[in-house]
């Protein structure tokens, strides 16, 4: 285990953030214990802000770590201070659910380049006493599970039982196993990909690109002007939302129905339920999201590409892994199509990984990680009380 | 054949409008001639803008029809006086190309609502001498369809030989052959579809919303302002632009090649071709087309649902026609699918119609229609021979 796991100092910085994070837990890392990100720069002092449930065994072997997507926060099964809404995943965590928090120790952690607590560009710079905007270096996927590793380290947790995420949660999955082999037994990327595609990159820029030419975002100075560039986010938001959801979904919750009235209007109004819909996506997200955020953690999804940083052969990246892998896509998801788990899945058969593919029927598009979707929960239901079988471990419901 | 297609005042107004269209051909209606729009309004004085390719035959039998894109416009076949580029179609028209201006006589009018000589919201309104902006009333394919039937009457032509488009082009194919059966003899709409879906009306939305949170648009009267809100349309362009391309294409012409450097800068400048080639896009367009038109016609294209027209049956849009059609879709495109084109041909083949439906293997995605695919030209052509036999006059190549 990394020393600085059992580091005192370490651990005395844990407290709650009120000003902050209201709810959260964080740990703060000082200026001598910096986080060296794959820019060559050394980010400190820094912090990152989690919640936990359930209880670490005695021989911490029950601890599992989920991460996040690109929206979304530590608050997997815990109602969001900010929205006052139930955690993002309370369909997935939580007491009986497919992982149980009866059962498991589960680590939920705000990404590095976040809003919600973790060191993002709205933290305040030690240096200039002003929130960092741009000056925060850009940082990666790799960077983001490094704060994570740190963040293990820290709970006093070795060998992780399990990682799991959906979107770029499951980049982070992926890069976890990569990383830190022998610290995850089981893995479970969903909905995910190995690199991020043209296409992707594509509607990433767009969204930037909408923010950036907000006149209210000034350069990423925004909020010591004491403006938000709340018109670019939104729109960034309705693009990246449309790209969530498969037409499918779009056709059957939508269609060409009429918001609150009989007739067309003749005019630029949301005529159309979807554009009503659209415009409060875009809305509402402004109230609990950064946009420099937005901007920082896209980049860092646009820049992951596994395989390049195993000398192009993304096998290599598994080599000799002895993490059993559960890899799951869903039929209409084509922002992150199953092709591309395909990709991931050929790749640990080609590093003799121990690895199950399924590939679930759903017609709600990408989004389908985050909804009631049957056959995810009993997929990964399965997987786990196998894993726990063969980690030596009980399964929720058996005696322990 | 209507009235007003031998009205001597409205050929006397044929005359360049070397202000506003510096080569179009221009019809100008005048007050007393307006166009009866679907929102109930009589929109006059009005004018349109085309181009004709070849020469009328003297029983006016060899008129082809050709209606343009979203950001299309009449300049077909020949040099764009804007961009100085080619005709935007010079692949599929012109001497010897598929539809062979050496043999028939070829009409392209810019739509109503465009921004290249046909009324649109740049157009001065007679009633206050400045641009009308919103004031324009919103109009719809079918509105569009009304004013070339118009242009066609005056051009003294009753039937036309083929109606053909791709994309909001294919609506207005659709649209001539419900609206005028009688005077389309043949009708092709290629990559196109009956109605706009959810997921295409979500993607206007954005691009609207996009132009609309430009402080530069200021409420669509930016021309009496002198500024214009280039960074909108541009975004608007960059997110749309997405959906004209596959994912397959993306990839083989970008990939995740980087910009002119060797590494990645840790920023956000545009370290990806993709996003390069995107910022291009969207800087160029805003060089040739208007912000204003770009909410009008997208706004025609949402509104477009040919079913509803006709109380909800799609077949009913087709009873008793004599035309015949040659539906075309490509395998790639998604966001036209092959789908939408397969619902209108079982309403034609429901009406008991002479249709010919072919999908087009090509990764090129929407833009296919745009660009080389053979396949295409090539059942175009031979669908042209065989509709020049039914109709009685010599097919290219052939004594006539």
């Amino acid at each position: 285990m990394p020393a600085d796991s059992h580091n005192p100092a370490a651990r005395d910085t844990v407290k709650a953030n009120e000003a902050e994070t209201p709810s959260s837990k964080l740990v703060r890392f000082p200026a001598e214990e910096p986080l060296e990100l794959d820019s060559g720069i050394r980010l400190g002092p820094w912090q990152i802000a989690y919640e936990t449930y359930g209880t670490l065994n005695a021989d911490r072997s029950n601890a599992i770590l989920i991460c996040h997507a690109l929206t979304g926060d530590q608050y997997v099964a815990s109602t969001n201070p900010v929205t006052g809404k139930p955690g993002w995943w309370h369909l997935m965590v939580g007491p009986g659910r497919p992982i149980d928090t009866d059962h498991y120790f589960v680590i939920c952690a705000n990404v590095l380049g976040g809003c919600l607590g973790t060191t993002g560009p709205a933290t305040l710079n030690a240096e200039t006493g002003a929130p960092y905007g741009l000056d925060l270096p850009v940082v990666t996927i790799r960077d983001m599970v490094r704060a994570q590793a740190r963040l293990v380290d820290h709970l006093g947790v070795d060998t992780l039982f399990a990682v799991i995420g959906g979107s770029m949660g499951g980049m982070q999955v992926l890069q976890w196993a990569a990383s830190y082999p022998e610290r995850v037994f089981a893995a479970i990327p969903i909905a995910a990909a190995a690199r991020h595609t043209s296409q992707n990159i594509a509607f990433h820029e767009v969204g930037r690109q909408a923010i950036m030419a907000d006149p209210n975002w000034r350069g990423g100075s925004y909020i010591v002007g004491g403006v938000r560039p709340t018109k670019g986010l939104a729109i960034a938001r309705m693009a990246a939302h449309v790209t969530y959801m498969s037409d499918e979904s779009l056709h059957q919750k939508f269609g060409r129905n009429l918001q609150d009235r009989e007739n067309l209007t003749f005019g630029f109004d949301a005529d159309f339920q979807i554009e009503s819909y659209l415009r409060h996506q875009g809305m509402t997200f402004v109230d609990r999201f950064d946009a420099n955020s937005y901007l920082y953690v896209t980049r860092a999804m646009d820049y992951f590409d596994l395989a390049q940083e195993f000398g192009g052969t993304l096998p290599n990246a598994f080599a000799n892994t002895k993490t059993r892998f559960c890899v799951m896509s869903f039929t209409s998801d084509w922002l992150f199509p199953t092709s591309e788990s395909r990709s991931v899945v050929k790749a640990l058969n080609a590093a003799a990984a121990n690895v199950s593919f399924v590939e679930i029927e759903s017609d709600r598009g990408h989004d389908s990680f985050l909804l009631d979707v049957p056959e995810m929960f009993e997929t990964i239901q399965g997987f786990m009380i196998g894993a726990a079988h063969a980690r030596g471990i009980p399964a929720p419901g058996e005696a322990r």
